[in-house]
């Protein structure tokens, strides 16, 4: 089959079928995201080697049980062993022996055919597209938020960053109650967030306050953002860390210590909420395509990821 | 009055007396203690000028209110405005305009006299000897932890230093139920605390697992303890940040991001429940006094600091 592989660099390359393993379904990838994590591992992130690829939406082609067959699904990224206390607790995506498809031990979904265990599969909805349904893992990380602590209605919190994953954020605590900032530099993605009701500043335009928001969010996943949500957050605030960055994040530890600020690492979600909010139609994600390419264009479509002005690029297996 | 007065570098300095505000009090100063914040100031933390000092007992000497005269008090060094709404939240130590006796703007405890105001004194009961009273700001510090956090008895913690806080905060710690290990490097501070029931490591002796701890505390006040600290907590553990140290913490983002993990920073403390711990012989703290000098000998006070064994160094004006 056709895949993207990694091997020091991206390559198109013709790969055997992948072989489900008893409990696995074998999936057709219909379409697939490509992440700011996908391009973190081009640079070493995880050492991966591989399919990347842990955006997706498919349809069962194979599986051991009926209830699959042929039903259009995505897939939780996180392979836990099922046994350890993490997974007892229902925290399998931080089981210490886990692959991450496409990330940590386990071929993505940036090829024609991924296997996935059935444990992990969510049936998406009829009224939910191809197109919006590649959304389901980065609206379930934006969703980890809302899993984390408690956002009362109200509440003033202020994005860092007006990519792909803010973009997704604002909405997502927009539609929870809070009372949203998103801090960006690109006109275009700022004006888009405008029309979701959401307050919007120009970095560099305006300076805001030191320790302003009580609730602060990174997901620029650039220590130079962070900086920014540390300087934001009022003494006792909450930081959240949503990007995954490679690398050491320099903070002022004054800062954190005498005023008291909560850091908090927050990564992948629970897919269900994403789709609940995908089917009710209270995120907007096909806005946020700004291209689609072939498999076989792969390289081009990381290719033109690499500009500026460019939200999110979908693969199309179809 | 004889003080110990910091500009560019600390002298021993014949000062006129403080002049008290109404609602304050002229307390003299019985003893106080040196902390790790007061040796960052003299590396210009917080680029205070004048008398540190934010750790002692002392004894009223003047005040509008009869109730506190001639009264032995402890004060909380956190002034702040009263009208606020972090005030009125309780949360005076995160008041805006504070100033900190000794540290931010307001002249501290290490010469004969000091002023506060009366709202921030509590009477030391007499049974609280004048050597363990000058010990309830690092206990309220310590403290702190269990106002920002629940800790349910059995709770694994590891506490990161050996030092004076750390000595502290494993005390508080234990006596709150949680199940304590030190790291240190010094056989004979953790020989202290291995008399209090505490488990013990020596640093290098032998490596812990990472990810092997849900609370882990940085008392080192060092970029590489905070480090050790983040890699011994577990998926969704929490660090704390005890110490104040001056510059950037150069944090794995990823370990952060991947593991979300919570960083909490930690510092100041009600000085009530810390008075209680030491009314009931709950934390021993005398038998952290490496040595005691007379106001006079203030430098040779803090040159004597400055090896590597020492644990309290207390200032008598008495």
């Amino acid at each position: 089959m056709k895949s993207l592989y990694f091997h020091k660099e991206l390559s198109l390359r013709e790969v055997p079928m992948p072989r489900r393993a008893p409990g696995e379904a074998l999936i057709k990838v219909l379409m697939a995201g490509i992440c700011g994590t996908d391009r973190e591992i081009l640079k070493g992130y995880s050492e991966f080697q591989g399919i990347p690829g842990h955006e997706f939406v498919g349809r069962v082609a194979e599986c051991d049980t009926s209830k699959w067959m042929g039903k259009r699904v995505v897939g939780e990224i996180n392979l836990a062993c099922g046994h350890c206390s993490w997974c007892a607790k229902g925290l399998g995506r931080h089981c210490p022996t886990r692959t991450v498809m496409g990330i940590v031990n386990r071929p993505g979904a940036f090829a024609e055919y991924v296997t996935l265990p059935e444990a992990n599969l969510h049936r998406v909805p009829d009224e939910v597209s191809d197109q919006s349904a590649v959304f389901t893992e980065p609206v379930a990380a934006a969703c980890e938020i809302l899993e984390q602590m408690t956002i009362t209605p109200g509440t003033r919190m202020a994005v860092i960053g007006d990519g792909r994953l803010g973009l997704l954020v604002v909405q997502v605590l927009k539609q929870a109650g809070a009372d949203v900032t998103l801090i960006g530099r690109h006109a275009s993605k700022l004006d888009l967030a405008k029309t979701w009701g959401v307050r919007v500043l120009c970095e560099g335009a305006q300076e805001l306050a030191a320790s302003s928001f009580p609730i602060t969010v990174d997901a620029t996943g650039s220590p130079r953002g962070l900086g920014e949500a540390l300087r934001l957050a009022e003494p006792r605030g909450t930081v959240v860390m949503k990007s995954t960055f490679h690398g050491a994040a320099n903070l002022d530890a004054t800062k954190l210590v005498v005023d008291e600020v909560t850091l908090l690492g927050s990564r992948c979600g629970l897919f269900a909420p994403a789709l609940d909010l995908l089917r009710g139609r209270r995120v907007t994600v096909e806005s946020l395509i700004t291209r689609t390419f072939p498999l076989n264009q792969g390289l081009e479509a990381f290719a033109y990821l690499n500009q500026n002005s460019v939200l999110k690029v979908l693969l199309d297996m179809r």
